[in-house]
This record gives structure tokens, C-alpha cells and sequence, in this order.
């Protein structure tokens, strides 16, 4: 304890995103923390004891959430929250959720040691669940306390295994009812830090991003139906070529997409081809399109003009169309008045800060459903993310537990 | 045998149409007869016997192709050859190639009969090998006998269940040396019937299809490597989208071709997307390009006039491309004189008929770099083949036969 007293902050940071990658952590430095895993409830033990350390009064709610108390001196009113989710994808990176935990952890941290009791109560969580990667469903976390996601959401599911959502939960200790559920009533705002994911920061060499709005978005599956037939011997003119058509829908969405706002983002990642031989004419051509923005209106303009030339592409070609939306988030707008207090802060520190939107989904886009929520940002190096080679530069992060620190002081105290 | 002789050769036709069909059948009316299996070795035998039966001398060659002989009165000069091939793909139809050797074996019958020896030699070949659906080659049958395939091709080939191609033939009874290889200068020509495998006769109504050329094929791998990376947060101006430049150069091609002569034909039949998931910019795509025509020299000039634009629509899009050719078959003229017979023939009684060109690659390919060498075409119904739906009409059929009749007789009697 004597020792770690003396770390500065930094150093602290800098030691802590490694001992949280240790749970889960493999050779290759990926770090693989599912739901309900072993490592994963490693990880939430240890942060607990760690909580309980720095005299946090520590508690699970019976999702598996992890939250630790500083006790503000006002008996009334609800307390603030920070932090961010404990999981992981599979061989993911040391920063993607770990790092809104540990920033809350610190600042909680700090404010204590250097400021005392709060007036207010400020609680910082490690949400059990956000990127759905051991069972197909997302914000287990943020939705269990928000009141979006129940257990009938999950009593179906199963992971790759075949154990189910109910089994895996039994067993690491939760969902028997032996923890409460605080609901968010019990919250008075969200502050969450997160690393980019992206390289607008990097690029433009700004150390914060102070997020309006997460985007919308909707995703697709277009199915192209054509007929298949032989590559030599039917003429052009006769065919039903799905490529055809779905190459040339693919071009309007790209060309269509240069002349929308520029933060507008169109995605075919994903394309099945039937019977996929190249002296075959594909009869059926399946892609998925995923398109992103701030602006609902925006997203419904973009998707109702594309689609209402496709049809006649599709049709010149002898194709014909299945347009089957699958997604359809819509944006959330971060709370002003929590951006505000953030770049008045950045602004007098002279710390360098972009206000941008977040392209990925984040557990605030759950909680800025229900209470004021602010997602900020610190650089990712080259936009890395969901892989072992994921990495901010301690400097950046501790920039943004700084900042952290400063909003949660003018808060509480 | 009574019996027979009373058949018309209509009737002849149909009967051996199923007849053949029966060696590898299934029961949604498919046919397998793989090189050198059990079915395939019995449809041979059967053959054989038949043709025995018919009075011709049937032998086999070493590659396992059979042969029936109608010997004629000169005793120099070369055998003019007819037939098709015996196997087929993996469930495919009753015509493709059973029906150039029920064509050549009817003929030769039916002059025998009614005209007694000729003077030239006739022989019908039912070929061992065209489809290459066993082992991963094409033309082992008629490219045993012109000298453009011999043992050295065949020694590292295994099919999927990992049996050697020279254990396969062995145990067939074939390249032991047991029987003779007749090389093509055994023969003076080589007439094909073949289903055209296209609709272009049963859409123009023609019954007989003319090829005056089998057209010449490129086929390349185009790979364009990209950039992976965040669907969301990854504006549209830094991405590295492999998809977006495939599908450009995909309307590239689609858009040239309709500038070239009209039976130029360009597929792209396979892609492969990497890693091809919905919300991640592909960086690797993959595409076969299949090009055909009976002109080299234009399937050069497309390529190289989309290949030139291919460079800058890759550099536009942040990527780079790998263009990689993996076949390049010139077209194969068929004989002058030979067409100018069968025309000649069609006019003067009637028939309707095309000069067209072949667009699949057919034993006539393999022959006419050797011989003069003539295909002749029945229509397809619907232009189907390699399916279980194959179908041709027993009169289409039928002036297939006394067309090949009138040509064996004007060069043999």
C-alpha cells in the first residue's frame, strides 16, 4: 500500500490496464474475457477486492454488474456514474471497456484521496456485458440496469457450446435473485471514457473527442435473384446476372454516399455468392449494407433514394430485388450540459479536443436512452480495436482520467 | 433383334437415349459416370457388346476409350471419326456427350444397313473423358489420341477420396499397356454431335446449330487488397475498401462488354470477401473473370483496355490489385469444307439451321488442332445442362442423326 501511494497517476494507469489484462490475457497480448467465463469473474473478483481497497463499498447487482460506492454526504439524490464494460470480444485488446473502468476506478481514487467525502455519491461500474460476443445479444449490462434488456431477452439463448445464457449466468453466481437489480432511478447521469475505435483523434492529433451523438444505424441484406446458366453459351443479353446487378448496387451506394453529409457512412462487408464458380452465371447474390449517421433524416433519405434506383438497375439486368432490414438503431444525443462542463475544462487546461460523433455502439447509447450520458473519447493508435495490437499511449489516457477527475469534482463536491 | 430392325430411328434414338442413361442413374433422373468407375466401366461394356451386336469391331484404346469400326472396301487411307465423350459431371443429364455417340453408333448402323461397307473406314468413339469432374483434368479421352495429353499429366492427379488416377485406370483395366493408343494420324477427320448447352436454337428455332469456331477463353483471379476496419467509425475518405473498387471493376467490365461485338461473354462467377462480416470494410476481395470469344485478338484488346482502367479505379480507392490469369485457350476454327457439307446438306432439304460459335469447350476443340474437324449442334432446351433437367427432343435428335447419316455417306461411299 506504502508503495502504491507514491505512483503517479500515469504510472498507476499504466500498471492497472495491464494487471485487467491479465485476466483473459493470452501470449500473443489478446485478451479474452466472455461473459460468465472464468476469466471473466476472475477479473470481477479482483476488481472488487481492488475496490475495496481503496474503500469503495463494493456490490454486484444480479447481472453480474460490479459497482463501487464513494458515499457522498447528501442522504438524498441519486448518484453519478462512470465506468464502462468489463468483457471482452474474443482475442480482443488491453483498452476496449477496461479503460472506462479503470478511469473511473482512478478518479474515484483520486477524488477521495485528495478531496474527501463527495456531496454527492459517485459510483464507478464494471458492466458485466456489452459486445455480445459469447452469446448473440448485445448491452447485457447497461440494458439489465436501465431496464432495456430482462431476462426473458436471454432465457433463449445459447453460446457456441450450447451452454445456455441462464446456465453460464447460474454459474458464475447471478441471476438467482440473490443480488438487486439498482435500476437506473438509482442514477442521476453517466459519464463513460472509451478509446476511439477509430483514427479521427490520431489523425488530427486532438487528445479528447467529446461525442454529441452516437449514430444511428441500420442494417441490411439485399438479395439479388437472378439465374444461373452457362458462362460460355448464353449471350449477354439473355442473362440474369446477379453479380451484374449487385456490383452495380454496390456503386450506388459508394457514388450516392459522396454526396451526403461527409460523416455519412456506407459499409458492404459481407457478400455470399450462389453457386460461386467462376463458369457459372450467379443466380443469387446476398450482400448486407450498413449505413451510419447522427441524422435519422439523413439515414432514411440516403436508404429511400438508393433503393428506389436499385429497383430499376435490378430490373434492366432481368433481376429482381429482397431488401430485408434487419437493424435499425437511432441516434442518441449525449447530454449538452455534461459536454459543456467537459469543454469549458478542456478549454481553460488548453487540453486539444474535437467534438465528433461515435460511429460504434457504446453501453451510452443504452443509458442516453434513460438519463443525461456523456461519452468522451481518447485516441486509439491507427484505429485499432477488437485485436491485441489495440493501444492508446498512457499520456492519452491519463488526459482523459485528468478530465474525468475535473467533470466528477464539479459534480459531487 | 427382329424386333429392333422394326424400330424407326426415332425410335432407336429414344431408346438409347435411356438406355445409355440407365449405366449411373439415379432415381430424380440424373446421371453420374465418373472416369474409370463402376458405372462408367459398365456403359462402356454395354456399349461395346452393342456394337458388337451391330457388327462393327469394337476395341478399346489404352486411355480406356472405345471404338467401333466399320471397315471400308480401300484398305489405305485414314478412318473418318465420329462420337462424343461417355462421362459425365456429377448428377448431370442423358445428352451431354451420350448423345454424340448414340448419334455416331446410330449412323454407322443405319448406313450399314441400308448401304452395306463403305469405302472409307468409319469408326465411332465413345471418348473415356471430357468433363474433368473426376480428377482435375479435362480431355483425357481425346487428348489420348491427338498426343496433347499423355501419362505425364496424369501421375500426380487423385480424386477426392484421394485414389490415384493411375490406380483408378488400372484397376479399370486400362494403361497397362495392354491395349494400343491409334493416335490421331489413325484418323482423316472428327464429326461431334453435341446438345448445344445453350437456348440460342430454341429461342431462333433453328434445328441444327453450324460452329464455325469454339470459342477461345481467359480466365484470371483479380484479388484487391484493401484496408480492414471499423464500419462506424472510419470516415468514407481514408477507407481502403476492397469491395468498393471489386464492384467498380466488376460495372467496368459489365459496361465494356456491351460496347464489344455482341457474342463476346464476360462472367464473373466467384467471389471471395475477407473477412466477410456485415460491420467490417472488407480488405481482401477476390473475383474470377471468364472471357470468351472466337476472336483472340479481341478477347486482347478487352483486356487490356479494361485492365488499363482497372489500375486507376484500385489507385482512386486506396487499393492496389493482383490480376492473375490462370487460363488462356485460343479458339479453335472447325473445318470449312466439312461446315460447307453440312450446310449444302441442311439447304437442300430444308432444314433450318445457325453457323453459330461454341461457347463451351467440347473433344472438338481437342481434335481440330490435329484434324479437320466438324461440331454440330441439337438444340437444349432452355439451354440447361449439367443437370438432371437436360432435354432434348427425340426430333431434334433425331435430324442430328440423318444429318451426321448424309455426311458419312457423301465422304465415305
Amino acid at each position: 500500500m506504502e508503495e502504491k501511494k507514491k505512483l503517479t497517476l500515469a504510472q498507476q494507469t499504466a500498471e492497472m490496464v495491464e494487471w485487467l489484462a491479465s485476466f483473459g490475457g493470452s501470449e500473443s497480448g489478446g485478451v479474452t474475457r466472455l461473459l460468465y467465463s472464468e476469466s471473466w469473474k476472475l477479473a470481477q473478483e479482483a476488481l472488487k477486492a481492488r475496490m475495496e481497497e481503496a474503500s469503495l463499498h463494493a456490490y454486484y447487482d444480479d447481472a453480474g454488474n460490479l459497482f463501487g460506492r464513494l458515499e457522498g454526504s447528501e442522504k438524498e439524490g441519486r448518484a453519478i456514474l462512470t465506468g464502462s464494460h468489463i468483457d471482452t470480444v474474443v482475442n480482443g485488446g488491453k483498452y476496449d471497456g477496461a479503460y472506462g473502468i479503470i478511469a473511473g476506478f482512478l478518479a474515484l481514487k483520486y477524488l477521495s484521496e485528495h478531496y474527501g467525502r463527495p456531496k454527492k455519491t459517485i459510483e464507478v461500474v464494471s458492466l458485466c456485458e456489452e459486445e455480445g460476443s459469447r452469446f448473440p445479444m448485445t448491452y447485457w449490462g447497461s440494458g439489465s440496469i436501465t431496464g432495456l434488456r430482462s431476462l426473458d431477452d436471454v432465457y433463449v439463448l445459447k453460446d457456441q457450446e450450447g451452454t445456455s445464457f441462464i446456465e453460464a449466468m447460474e454459474k458464475s453466481g447471478f441471476g438467482k435473485g440473490k443480488y438487486q437489480l439498482p435500476g437506473s432511478a438509482h442514477f442521476d447521469c453517466f459519464i463513460e471514457l472509451h478509446i476511439e475505435q477509430g483514427e479521427v483523434l490520431e489523425r488530427e492529433n486532438k487528445s479528447i473527442g467529446v461525442v454529441s451523438h452516437i449514430v444511428g444505424q441500420r442494417r441490411y441484406n439485399v438479395t439479388v435473384n437472378g439465374e444461373s446458366n452457362h458462362a460460355g453459351t448464353t449471350p449477354m443479353k439473355w442473362r440474369k446476372d446477379a453479380m451484374n446487378t449487385a456490383s452495380a448496387l454496390i456503386q450506388v451506394l459508394m457514388e450516392k454516399s459522396k454526396r451526403m453529409p461527409a460523416d455519412l457512412v456506407v459499409t458492404v462487408g459481407q457478400m455470399i455468392v450462389e453457386p460461386n464458380i467462376p463458369n457459372v452465371i450467379p443466380n443469387k447474390v446476398t450482400f448486407s449494407i450498413d449505413i451510419r449517421h447522427s441524422d435519422s433524416d439523413i439515414i432514411q433519405s440516403f436508404c429511400q433514394e438508393a433503393f428506389e434506383s436499385f429497383e430499376g438497375l435490378a430490373r434492366e439486368r432481368g433481376t429482381s430485388l429482397d431488401i430485408h432490414k434487419w437493424m435499425d438503431e437511432h441516434p442518441i444525443k449525449m447530454c449538452e450540459n455534461l459536454n459543456e462542463l467537459s469543454t469549458t475544462i478542456l478549454q481553460t487546461e488548453g487540453t486539444s479536443f474535437k467534438e465528433m460523433t461515435s460511429g460504434a455502439g457504446h453501453d451510452s447509447q443504452v443509458f442516453g436512452q434513460f438519463i443525461p450520458t456523456s461519452l468522451l473519447f481518447v485516441p486509439s493508435h491507427k484505429g485499432i480495436s477488437h485485436s491485441p495490437h489495440e493501444f492508446t499511449k498512457t499520456e492519452d489516457l491519463e488526459k482523459g482520467i485528468n478530465l474525468l477527475i475535473k467533470i466528477l469534482h464539479k459534480l459531487a463536491y
